[in-house]
């Protein structure tokens, strides 16, 4: 594509490389950052650089934190002896929304992936199973997606842990509450005929 | 949503001002961010604000231009006399990328909408009136989406341009080269009928 100005190329080459977002689609970006205040578009382009030079981590769950133990961490009010194992703080985000979790986290920082080059050294493994020694853990819930690269990491996780004196469980499969069963996929279905739970009236 | 981290919020909250973009694509693309380089969100962060900052439009036509005038008006090749009409810098770009275009444009910046409180004297229609004046136009192409407010903008414009001694035409319409008649909508397989052309062997 020809671009009238050196300044758009620049920010269609840079816009376009976030994940889904094509030539076209950064073009209609910045189509419409030109629209916006000055001001307003310096906001977007400081926010995203701070983002990424200002960021910290957790030093014990490895979540994203704007302190050296997040806040979740930091609660007296968490139960401080269960860990979510989580992919990353995406999945954080979703189980805090829930409000049924009153645990700790540890979050992977993604998922073991051969084709993709990643594999558990890259991942925040080692310092699950630090944590586990030093913190009197009781129970380790993983809560990672049924995809290959998730079910990898699961299997994987737990080799690691067998010999260790907790729990480790799974969150539940099953037909999503208020979802249909004909649209539902046969192995979801069928996973959920074999995982019966009784029924409590 | 909760965030872990003010600077996660910040720029999730930047982020999803584009358009299409929800708060849920807006922290895939912030975690898409974290994961690369510092050096290469800076190059993104400082193009979005060189963009706004230092971009420039033709003084002539109203195109983005890193000079005073760009480069289409400037070139000798091209046919001066001839103006087309169109949008914004995207119809440009997907004009000039046919090279089926040998004359000048010019660039409305928008089209009239009352509802979203876009009137005639926003756009660029008094420098269009103007060139027309002074340049010796022999030629005006009505390159405007066939929407509502493209058709009210059209509308606005040949009756500005009614008593100019220049010819007035608009880009044509029809079925698509390689559509199928059947998925045609009816309005465009109807008018296609209605202006169909000698057929020449």
């Amino acid at each position: 594509m020809n671009y009238p100005s050196q300044l758009i190329e620049e920010a269609v080459n840079e816009l376009s490389k976030f994940p889904g977002v094509g030539k076209k689609s950064a073009v209609r970006m910045v189509l419409h950052l030109l629209k916006q205040k000055e001001q307003d578009v310096t906001k977007l382009g400081e926010a995203v650089i701070k983002l990424r030079t200002q960021i910290q981590y957790c030093k014990r769950c490895g979540n994203v934190s704007d302190f050296d133990i997040c806040n979740i961490c930091a609660s007296p009010k968490r139960d401080q002896q269960t860990i979510c194992v989580v992919e990353d703080l995406r999945d954080v985000m979703a189980i805090e929304n829930t409000n049924q979790y009153n645990g700790t986290y540890h979050v992977l920082g993604g998922l073991i992936s051969p084709v993709n080059g990643i594999g558990p050294d890259t991942l925040n493994i080692d310092s699950l199973i630090e944590r586990i020694k030093t913190e009197n853990t009781k129970e380790i819930i993983m809560a990672i997606s049924a995809t290959m690269e998730g079910d990898t990491t699961v299997f994987y996780l737990s080799k690691k842990l067998k010999d260790m004196p907790i729990n480790i469980s799974s969150i539940s499969r099953g037909i999503a509450i208020g979802g249909e069963l004909e649209y539902a996929d046969e192995i979801t279905l069928g996973r959920s005929i074999a995982l019966r739970v009784p029924y409590n009236i």
